[in-house]
């Protein structure tokens, strides 16, 4: 668990306290299988950051947004996993496998409408702007998980059109919650654009991240299996740039790296980190981490609280980028 | 189309005018899609006329709750298209096999999500009330097509569990459309329990009567396959009623009919229909709709406003329920 211990035990205690019916049991189980299986809750601890920068009176105030924020996610992570087929979450079945797809599908949606449920709990008079600040992230991240379903299937795309998808798929539910947080808190439009960029800017950044450690990362404290995004011919940041590199016969070299089943995984592994290290992949990989880290402490810089406020979000900023190696 | 012309053309005009963005494509094209194809449009129509029966300023007002329960009723479609692998809807492809299930899975999401946007443009002072409202139906809604899901498993189901089921799935819709338009005409609180409740007992004797005619209505008007329900073992409540009654041989009958594939269709519905004659289920049934027809009315009398005002609710009552043989 990240951050906060106080705030992290407060979202727990909302969060069992979620009183879901008993009945129809396969519509609620799988919400409530989803929602305890531990997740790092980084989601909704946003939320109260985003408040709590602000000042907010009674922290308890922000804690419907921040269960509207976790609920949504979660709907999310259902959907997807239908989408994706995966069959398993947080190491448990996913639901769509532990019951079936019809039960995932409607349980998600259920998750969803719970999520606007808790929206309707804030204080009256910040309902109608939550639910626009969250209507948006809501149809971004739909946005963005058929962008990723649609990169799949077509031959190139660009470092432009990935960032987008990422932001869309990623980020904007992190920059969303901390803007829902900081408007229960009452703060200015302008502080809430800065607070909202601080988050987007970060969420790219943590997923370009995420794209360099599959690869470069130290399995021991990764903890997912090596360059799996290479066995699998991910498009992330790292084969992105590389595509729109390569040169001469390692247009070959990666077509054949892409497409030949019967090599070894180490051998493809081994190949496609030559063709990244030829290309300065990682180098450039890191170069645009690095600028969206900037761009994220600028924007938080620009927060009109005293510095000392910002502890929390600084150090939680820095816990999640310096998971490097 | 049922009812008001003018209004009729209003929300036709408001529903040309949703301006969905072009991209992704994937996610938006089955969006409008499923918009376009041609409904009868009753429940946004419902907003309206709950609207302008509490002699709203500017029906306009009343747009946005109306687009958002077209567009939540056309998210349901499409998931529950994919559920009961349905594949047609409105004799066009569903939208899970025109594309893909994914894409259906997604689009519905959007659909949901664009509906909370609809709220969100609702006179700033009625977005709390109308959220609320939204979000009840919205989960009670899920709860039904669950239950309807259940029940297709399960060996006996009652006439009180199927009513409620029906009540979920499809009448709390029509409730909460009426009880929307009351709302942000400033209805009170008692006059919009009243609505709610002619709503939800038209939609329970709609559905009932649906069931109906699906085995005794004229084949010509109806539309539908004729006893299409007693081919499919479908659980409508004079299968419900009549299961509740059978006594001695007419158990094995009922056994063999609902088991044996080998029996021509025309046999299956001649035995059966023969079996509800002997129970008298026909006229059981017709007094279970005649019950919610009464109530329906009766709440729609409690309602102050002056008789002439609710003609238009009358007739689109009158309308619904005359569709009989």
């Amino acid at each position: 668990m990240f951050g906060n211990t106080l705030y992290a035990e407060k979202i727990q205690r909302a969060l069992e306290q979620s009183n879901f019916p008993s009945t129809p049991a396969n519509l609620y189980d799988p919400v409530r299988y989803m929602l305890a299986l531990s997740g790092k809750r980084i989601r909704p601890l946003l939320v109260l950051l985003g408040a709590d920068l602000f000042n907010i009176e009674n922290i308890a105030d922000a804690i419907p947004a921040s269960l509207a924020i976790e609920y949504f996610h979660n709907f999310s992570l259902v959907h997807d996993d239908i989408m994706d087929n995966a069959p398993l979450r947080r190491g448990k079945g996913a639901v769509h496998k532990k019951w079936n797809e019809n039960i995932a599908i409607l349980s998600g949606d259920a998750l969803l409408v719970k999520a606007y449920e808790q929206l309707a709990l804030v204080k009256v008079e910040y309902v109608p702007e939550l639910l626009r600040i969250f209507n948006k992230l809501a149809i971004e991240v739909c946005e963005g998980q058929q962008y990723d379903m649609d990169f799949e299937a077509i031959d190139s795309v660009t470092q432009q059109q990935y960032i987008e998808m990422i932001r869309l798929k990623t980020s904007v539910l992190l920059g969303g919650a901390l803007e829902m947080g900081a408007t229960v808190a009452n703060a200015t439009l302008v502080d809430r654009a800065h607070i909202y960029n601080f988050g987007v800017n970060l969420g790219i950044a943590f997923q370009l991240q995420d794209d360099i450690l599959d690869v470069y990362g130290d399995p021991s404290t990764f903890g997912k299996q090596i360059a799996g995004d290479i066995i699998a011919n991910k498009k992330t940041i790292l084969h992105i740039l590389l595509k729109s590199k390569l040169e001469n016969d390692d247009v070959q070299e990666f077509e054949v790296l892409l497409t030949n089943r019967d090599m070894a995984s180490d051998e493809k592994i081994t190949r496609m980190k030559n063709l990244y290290q030829s290309y300065h992949v990682l180098q450039e990989a890191s170069g645009l981490k690095e600028k969206y880290t900037h761009s994220a402490y600028e924007s938080l810089q620009k927060v009109n609280v005293s510095e000392p406020q910002k502890k929390e979000l600084y150090s939680l900023a820095d816990n999640l980028m310096r998971r490097t190696q």
